[in-house]
């Protein structure tokens, strides 16, 4: 059933009390689908609706829920439903859960989950956000070199129902080293009698550690084709694997991060329609601030030259297009080199190549703009509109274009490498901080030039 | 080996001519990292190297190389070397080369390639540019509802070596029609005597057809998190699978374009430092003389109120912050309202929910704003700076900002949903455009307070 189909459906019904009807309707449906039903429907339907579904599902539909639907739920789960949900959950879901809610509410969860799944919680909660232990799970299938591919088949039978993906088999010695993989179907393929160690690759073995970044995970994902990664302690052990989904997800809010970080402001988890107005100004409101005041670092460059606006008051109306110009073009450059960082095209050891770019780009962008201005100014504001611009502050205004364009784009594809050199996060030095500068840059400019050309 | 000191020890052995080492350590290496090496490699040392690998990884290598090194490649071919890296493809990369070489190259690609590839990549090929029809891969194993889940082994065994992933396995009808899934997992667990009928999964299939937007399928793997995703033609018939590894290249790639045209550049495929200076101009410069002529409208306004200005130099100061304050609060908006419509999260139909969730965001802001401007304006300014700047100017400043505040982020919230609904790229809506537009309104507010206010 399609999703809005099935959002109706579920929402009629439920005022119906067809309870049979849609518990059919239900346990047919996706998980993902269904949990976004759960986020629509009024809360006091949520709790009788949850106990439709089969466990195995509603585990995968609590999984998808908000923090907030969660919560609520666990409130008016008894001990024994709490403990059936928890104990269908994957591990990193389970961390993922005890993270997100409040004291209380994870003493309950710890109180009623498996001793087991409790050890592997506190193990996971460990290690540093954002880290590749955080979103890993451990449980996975882990195959000795020594056995054959028959009985390694039997062995995934017996221990693998409960794991999140049998795709990818990971073979590791005596100490728990990781040695080799062996794709599920490698292990297909091959005959019954053959050992593990033939049939398994050693070759470029990717994995991470459980303390490195989750962005680095991501991107061996990307770099590789994989569709899971093995995660190992810094002592090269197994400890657990990456599944593709959770690193999609990653680089989803990675990127979601970058262009919030671009456009000042600070990152959220939520999404927009789920985050309350006082949450989403309190993300927007520092920056604007901050970028507020340092605008009055411009406001004062203008003060100082106000004796040469009066003498030519003409010069005041172009100094928009000139400050609006040089932010775009410097934006231009900060945004694509800040990207290509993220997606690791781009390293501080390329910092000369990308400047000797950014200057031969910004040569040729600022003479044409150039010359554009200067036409545009003799023809339509001379000759068409009849203004009273001299040809001298038409020269003075293309001279300023070409400067600061050249200057926005080395500022703008400069700064982000060295935020990155010195630890700091790259995409904050986008278009708005960009502007900042270029906006002073580009007045000073203005002022210089027109202070020597028009001898004011 | 790490990439790094792959490509030291490729580069120098080559260098060498020591070609049986280099054997060696190339068919040990990872495909993407050797490729990687290629990139760097002198031109006349890559098809020597590329000899050296096994016909396998050649193949895989080869994948993943730039454009231009695979057509230098590829003419260094013979016609049997080439038949034997066409044969190793998979159709969905066969065909992505026929797209992306030259006329010359293509036919004789097409020549070489085998009857079945060749009908195969033309399959595709037909499909519209940026379809799931495009990015799919046509080599996928397909079961019958009625077979036994030991035959769906013996049967994968013998025609899945040469297809590109068998974690899903897709059951279909007499007419072609996709009627279930059964994950490999799910047939490793059951009882040989099974019947897939009562093995696959019929609930909530996940497809598309060919010709839906790639971006469509990408969306899906998210939502549901899918390691393959089925492709019908329009009656529901399967026609090829999506790979999760396509799938994050295309959310990738997406996510780039969006950032890209936020920071008005036009989109590029190509990585920034592989992309030449001339094509880096030609992506940026229209939209930046684009922007210059509309910052023109700015400076008519200005023009046209040089009388105030002469009148009461102190309010040029302001222009730039007031300027720049109501640009950033407009992209703040604009950017979370296109990267929300992007991920799906934010559809037309919230348009009402956005605009009134932004005027309540905005109304904050704004007064803070204002309060904080009023506050620099008369400590700072006045007394610390002792500049000549009235309490009534600091009034038309502060009422000018909170409601340029609150129009610029109406205008950026409203204008990417309007782009949408009537069929345009809401990122295109993003900062500059925005800037412009709430740049004309922040002037037109400020000379509208001053002329009622300050009686000028």
């Amino acid at each position: 059933m399609e999703y809005i189909t099935l959002e109706k459906t579920v929402t009629q019904l439920a005022q119906e009390k067809k309870y049979k009807i849609l518990r059919d309707i239900m346990n047919a449906a996706s998980a993902f689908d269904l949990a976004d039903v759960f986020d629509t429907l009024p809360a006091d339907k949520r709790p009788v609706l949850f106990r439709l579904m089969k466990k195995e599902l509603a585990a995968q539909v609590f999984v998808e829920l908000q923090d907030d639907i969660k919560e609520q739920l666990i409130r008016s789960f008894s001990d024994k439903e709490l403990a059936d949900v928890l104990n269908e959950l994957y591990v990193d879901d389970a961390a993922d859960l005890v993270e997100e809610m409040p004291a209380n509410v994870v003493k309950r969860i710890l109180l009623h989950a498996s001793p087991d799944m409790r050890k592997m919680i506190n193990e996971i909660l460990r290690y540093p956000e954002d880290s590749a232990g955080r979103i890993m799970n451990t449980e996975y299938i882990s195959l000795r070199a020594t056995m054959t591919a028959e009985h390694a088949v039997t062995y995934i039978r017996q221990t693998g129902f409960d794991k999140e993906t049998v795709n990818t088999l990971y073979v590791i010695d005596k100490s728990r080293k990781l040695i080799g993989v062996v794709s599920i179907r490698a292990l297909l393929f091959s005959d019954g009698g053959e050992l593990i160690e033939n049939i398994m690759d050693t070759n470029a073995i990717q994995s991470v550690t459980t303390v490195d970044d989750r962005e680095v995970a991501a991107l061996l994902f990307e770099r590789y084709d994989l569709t899971e990664l093995a995660v190992t302690d810094t002592e090269g052990r197994l400890v657990g694997i990456v599944t593709v989904d959770d690193a999609i997800d990653v680089m989803q809010s990675e990127a979601t991060e970058d262009i919030e970080k671009m456009a000042a402001i600070t990152p959220s988890d939520k999404p927009y329609l789920k985050t309350s107005v006082f949450e989403t100004f309190s993300k927007r409101i520092p920056w604007l601030l901050l970028l507020m005041v340092s605008a009055t670092f411009t406001g004062m460059i203008i003060s100082s030259f106000e004796g040469a606006l009066a003498a030519l008051p003409a010069l005041t109306a172009f100094i928009p297009m000139l400050m609006d110009t040089g932010g775009n073009s410097g934006s231009q450059a900060s945004v694509t080199v800040i990207r290509g960082i993220s997606l690791n095209e781009i390293a501080f050891s390329d910092t000369f190549k990308v400047i000797f770019k950014e200057f031969r780009v910004s040569l040729l962008c600022g003479l044409l703009l150039s010359a554009a201005s200067f036409a545009k100014i003799c023809l339509v504001d001379r000759l068409i509109m009849g203004n009273n611009v001299s040809i001298s502050v038409a020269f003075v205004v293309s001279l300023t274009l070409l400067t600061t364009v050249v200057a926005a784009k080395l500022v703008g594809s400069f700064l982000p490498l060295a935020a990155k050199k010195v630890g700091f996060d790259p995409a904050v030095m986008a278009s708005p901080f960009i502007t900042t500068i270029v906006d002073a840059v580009s007045l000073l400019n203005y002022f210089f030039f027109a202070s020597i050309l028009l001898s004011i």
